[in-house]
């Protein structure tokens, strides 16, 4: 959750004296904290810490624009008297908050922001995945100068204790891969159409429930789980990606029938964020990387994620793969994440601190390919695309075509033995010019499980 | 994974210090560290140290009882030549070494070891469940006043880490129940049962794999996963429990035709350790706290873990349900949690420290129950055993009775509505009275999934 810092030793153990002296008689010494951003999370935040009422923290500072709507809200009302309510951040800045929780998202003017607060000596939680996925380095650096922490177990997988329990307890392995649903809009709309629902009507329903943004292209198109990859793979792979590098695929292109083909397949359909070290002869060591709609085997701990549940499987070299899975959004679950980084730096505590690399991305994968197309259908419409794969040197594993659909606009499968992302892509590139196809081919990436039972 | 230490800033500030000159140029200090016991993890903490090579940190002292043919094994051959071995614990304690990693197990000799390494300013490492759950609390109040830390991730579900990423990032929840797979033996021989094996080409195949122990007690009576369980009530409750005041329930009784019916009724069965908070009038605060096979739904994350695998499921009140589970025993998982406990306390890295109390055990819970009789069929059982459960009042859900079996020796099942513990037991003593009893009835808590999918 911490991200190195050389000189934060002096601060934080600061901080943990005046939090000791805290809980003793006379006048107690408190840490003091600033909550940017009173939406969902951030007064979930002040909620569980009114609740709670851990010693030696207290909520001193909320900032939001327009702050008196939300001060006469019902969530407003259940914060002490005692917090100044402010839409002035120099407020904040220029007060005695020994921690400012972020909780407002985006890069402007946030950046700004924190980098004043960890400047004037203020440690930093926050739940923003795009900060961290594009700024966390230079924040980190940042922090490290000043002496205080930048913490943001939050910003992946919200509630579920991922990047602690990845830094606290997988620091001895070395963890080469890595795989999740970590976008909790994109696993809803996938786990309902699973049952049969289309996917507009699961996108309006998603929206209306407040899962999907009015634009759900940061969800849909795998925008919002390439930065929590980012941050995932940095702390799990110690990797430095430029999120910009890394490969998207909607999962805007996925339809009914391919529901129906995936559990003919023994599998279903998920977005997955997945991430892995490889060494490339005169390359070095390069990461594969990916947020795209995969087949997923229904055996597999991936598959197990419904509705906006988030889950992420880590695979060490020397411990296999561990699960982590639970509510990924919300207010309360996000807010156990950012109290949880609140006591830590509170306390003084720090965790282990290892060596993070820049290093080079592709979105190569060595895997099988499920290959939707869908056709005019007339004789030799399966030689010409098995004679393409072919000249590409991929092998099919299966055809599948379902009985029913009309002869003029058939959906059937074609799926793969393990191939190159690249090899495959080329292929359909040329199969999509093929005078019989409807669609653009639909092309997914079968996740494969690597880590078999020991037993059983 | 620590416990609290006022004084232990100094020491591990001392320790991160020099741990930090380790890694400048010129003779560089390191953290020394001795292993207690050789055997399959201790053997593997070694082999990740000397693959990992993390810097700063030394193997310098392997003890173990007639070593000279562990330094021989192919596992031996492989530690650095500079290492020290020894069979006198006593070289040990009078070395410079910093830290101690105890993997032997059991309360004697090694708690008095430990107690003189602790005494003697050495931090120690432990995977020692049972030391853990019976001692833990004036163990670590020793090495509160020497200043140095006691640390036990790898004691509980190995690889799996649920006890950091429980200390680390659900600190800011507060946390009501915890259930869960820790004894990857039972779970062996249960996942292989609901596959059709019975129990005792099971236990006996799980001995020959070196799953089970000769006396296969510990596992199959659920001492061990009682240890677990304590601990894990410490960290998520937050409550001290007596080991011994838990109550236990052998998997032992259960039979094949138990999975035909629990299938029936949509559920597996596996040994679940699980622990509750409540508030009992004039009582305050208890555990209701069971280790026993239950009745699990094939629906919830508990039914997913397979053979040797663990799963700990923690429900907390702001955060739902967290799941985290992977291979829960064996060398190499075990030695990531040994590993990583290193790195922390060598890098002078704490945990949250939240107050522990001693808490009262019961055994009991509101549950639904499976009863499995096996009787000598004639006409008036079922109105006999559904007039003992009205006695104490306990309604009946289902009654199941498969066709087939002889009427002479006929297997029959019936489930409760929520009822507690001791009313289901005093129901079932009359039963077991009966003169058409062939068996002492079965009686098994069936888990109930409580925290419900917010969609999908």
């Amino acid at each position: 959750m911490a991200i190195k810092s050389k000189q934060q030793g002096k601060k934080t153990a600061a901080t943990a004296a005046k939090l000791a002296k805290a809980v003793k008689p006379g006048k107690p010494a408190v840490v003091k904290v600033a909550i940017l951003g009173f939406g969902t999370v951030g007064s979930s935040v002040a909620a569980v810490l009114t609740a709670s009422k851990f010693p030696g923290i207290e909520l001193t500072h909320i900032f939001n624009r327009g702050f008196e709507r939300k001060r006469r809200s019902a969530a407003g009302k259940r914060v002490p008297a005692s917090v100044v309510w402010t839409d002035d951040v120099g407020v904040i800045l220029a007060s005695d908050v020994d921690v400012v929780i972020e909780l407002m998202g985006g890069l402007n003017p946030v950046e700004g922001w924190l980098r004043k607060a960890l400047a004037a000596g203020k440690s930093v939680v926050t739940a923003n995945k795009q900060l961290i996925a594009y700024r966390g380095a230079g924040l980190a650096r940042l922090a490290e100068q000043h002496g205080v922490q930048l913490v943001y177990g939050a910003a992946v997988a919200g509630g579920v204790p991922v990047i602690p329990g990845m830094l606290q307890g997988l620091s001895g392995d070395t963890v080469t891969r890595l795989s999740g649903i970590v976008n909790g809009t994109c696993n809803y709309i996938l786990s309902r159409m699973e049952t049969g629902a289309d996917y507009a009507t699961v996108l309006a329903d998603a929206q209306q429930l407040g899962y999907a943004e009015a634009d759900p292209s940061a969800d849909v198109d795998g925008f919002d789980a390439r930065a929590k990859l980012c941050i995932l793979s940095r702390i799990a792979l110690h990797a430095e990606l430029d999120p910009d590098a890394v490969a998207t695929q909607s999962i805007a292109a996925i339809e009914a029938i391919d529901f129906t083909y995936a559990k003919e397949l023994g599998c279903t359909i998920r977005q997955i964020s997945r991430a892995q070290l490889s060494n490339v002869k005169g390359e070095g060591t390069v990461v594969h990387a990916r947020v795209a709609p995969m087949l997923v085997p229904l055996a597999s701990p991936i598959a197990w994620s419904h509705g906006t549940q988030n889950m992420v499987v880590v695979s060490g070299r020397f411990g296999g793969d561990v699960v982590f899975s639970g509510h990924g959004a919300g207010g309360e679950p996000t807010a156990v994440a950012v109290v949880s980084d609140l006591l830590a730096v509170a306390q003084g505590c720090r965790t282990v601190q290892l060596p993070v690399r820049k290093r080079a991305v592709t979105g190569e994968f060595m895997a099988p390919h499920y290959l939707r197309f869908v056709v005019d259908d007339k004789p030799g419409i399966v030689s010409a695309i098995s004679g393409a794969l072919s000249k590409v040197g991929a092998n099919i594993d299966s055809i599948l075509q379902r009985p029913g659909y009309p002869k003029h606009r058939l959906p059937f499968v074609v799926t793969t033995e393990p191939c190159l992302t690249s090899t495959i892509e080329h292929a359909v590139a040329s199969i999509a010019k093929m005078d019989c196809m409807l669609e653009r081919p639909l092309c997914l990436q079968m996740l494969v499980m690597e880590d078999k039972e020991d037993a059983g």
